[in-house]
């Protein structure tokens, strides 16, 4: 599914100018789906927290006030629908939901299933140092394939 | 402005019975506004970052969509309002919008703007040890007061 592009693009930015947001298809291994304004995708080096899903606005946009209401809250309704696939497919303890935005100013969720078995599920899972734990093409396809199952 | 409760209370959730939410007054110095569904004070442990806020949701939920999308939209909005206020009256580079809830599974944001000066302004604050900064309650009244200005 094509969902609407939200605002305009932004051509130094690198989500803007990343296939794998710029291409509509499911081609890339990594990508989950097009939700309504935003495209999920799983986190190349962060999946030592598996499912760790970022979810980047289509368009470009830096706060969430930069966003119109409607803009925003279709934003936000594609997080909820996709952290409650990520908990249907996890079953997780708790789910974060971060937008940062300090390295790229492009609006996008970080969403992180968290477990009883993280270091330190009470903190941040950044307090910590984790693993760059790597996953080959066809694990990210088949955990994308069963994120999808749970939208 | 006393607004809306949400939802119902949890009567072991430490956020439901703490009287800095549960009163509708702003004696509390932390206490910077009643938002719509939700209730804003300055992080006590947290003024490192200067201006880290709390918005705490009235009424116990865990996980965004555990909410009604009308009450969802309105935690979102007064988040958005809130964030807004705290740009203009710190003027960060970047604000940070976080969801947490592993140690309160209570739904609450984490609004931090973010400065150059930071000690690593391209990562999650967490990633760095920070020290709790003391402040006194002239000074979270006066900052809380500065806040309310620009609501």
């Amino acid at each position: 599914m094509q969902g609407e592009v939200a605002i305009g693009e932004k051509q130094d930015c690198p989500f803007c100018v990343n296939p794998i947001f710029k291409d509509s298809s499911l081609d890339h291994p990594r990508k989950i789906a097009e939700l309504e304004v935003s495209t999920a995708v799983l986190g190349r080096t962060e999946q030592y927290f598996r499912g760790y899903t970022l979810l980047v606005l289509r368009g470009h946009a830096t706060e969430l006030f930069d966003l119109d209401p409607e803009t925003r809250r279709k934003f936000v309704e594609d997080a909820t629908r996709l952290a409650s696939a990520l908990a249907e497919t996890f079953h997780p303890i708790k789910m974060n939901y971060c937008l940062l935005g300090n390295t790229v100013e492009h609006l996008h969720w970080h969403l992180i299933p968290r477990r009883h078995t993280d270091p330190d599920p009470k903190r941040p899972i950044w307090e910590s140092p984790f693993p760059n734990v790597q996953l080959s093409d066809d694990d990210f396809q088949s955990m994308a394939h069963e994120i999808r199952g749970h939208l």
